[in-house]
């Protein structure tokens, strides 16, 4: 499967402990089971951790269309601080052109509160001879 | 001194390999040298790494005044693949009001070319007696 | 009603050339119909007409729940120019806090094209007695 | 001149009373001066004319360089309300790369206070013939 051999190259996101849940054309659902190492000087869960399981339910739905996509830009809104259990992020597709698409994605912990909210574009070489 | 303590305990960006190398008031830089694990699906620096990179400088930055600074949301722009060496993140001040605090923060490579642009705003609970 | 009362004092929201569709709590639509005076040097509909149709939608979605709030941050993806016709923009509540709630808001055009997202912040100071 | 040419044309910005102030390679600095048509609901100038003066600074340097650019993204966060005065927006280049190029902007009003920290993005077609 095309995402399992994508996402098994992403060295970051294993080191983050992140699991990939599902993919489909255009979206992607991942989780990340809180660990220590995931916590901050605040001892919640670190904003770059929060970040990275939302990038990578990005990368994978972005990816997802055969074009490699690179992101070019993320924002990321923090509704509640997460401390434990299981966190999701769950990629959407707003709207894609020849060059630039965006994505959605929401951050939801186990009792399915909003952590985060996260907005990200990327920018796709045209295939050669497409 | 006060950021050593805080930074010492941010368990996420030990993990991450970030290590400060300057601290002050309402500023920040801090570093990382690239190391395989931060490699994502493409190869390059993982978006994930370079805005918890940013993230620790906004962090230090935010919390350098002594009032505990929450992060409610952050932006990222990327100029240019990272590959390799050392990058560094620089966090600066913007502008800070009794609630809310903003900051901008550069990532560079040890070439001086600029990498990513950071921007960050923090809530910060007011102290009892102030 | 009480949206109309907030609404009819936005002089800028008058300038430009919004009206209200619907509201809602924390939901709100509103329209603009394009005219010469929205283009910009391109010949599009500017930016910042796009921004302040999305930003009447956020406010109006944001204020719906009878405490003033201040928007504090908000970023926009513009993914297909508009040209003419009516643009709409629709604000739904992503998720709210004490102190923080987050909106995000679709620009579409009359042909349901997706023209911009946009997603915004507000801070609302606590009501005395609550 | 070309900028005041480019300019001359973006019948938004003039509807929205901005003019320039002065304009260079990447760079560009404009004002405004607050009128009641700029007035949001709460009598504070609108988030949408503060955005759209950021806009008007980053449109006019990001399209200095003789290529056209198209915003595609931008964020902005408020850091003070503005009442009255004049307020200016000065555009700098943060980097370009051969389609990207990104822009931060600050608004500050007549007392030199910052009101608002705007970033952009654009994209550019490349040239035919470069």
């Amino acid at each position: 499967m095309q995402d399992d051999g994508f996402f098994s190259k992403d060295a970051y996101a294993k080191l983050t402990g992140i699991e990939v849940v599902a993919t489909g054309p255009g979206t992607a659902k991942v989780k990340m089971a809180v660990e220590p190492k995931h916590r901050n000087s605040h001892g919640t869960v670190h904003g770059g951790a929060i970040f990275t399981l939302a990038d990578a339910a990005f990368a994978l739905a972005s990816n997802s269309r055969g074009i490699p996509a690179a992101a070019i830009n993320s924002s990321i809104t923090y509704m509640k601080a997460a401390r434990d259990g299981v966190l999701y992020a769950e990629a959407e597709e707003f709207a894609v052109n020849p060059k630039l698409a965006t994505y959605s994605v929401t951050v939801t912990n186990d009792e399915g509160e909003k952590i985060a909210l996260f907005q990200g574009m990327v920018y796709r070489k045209s295939p050669k001879h497409a």
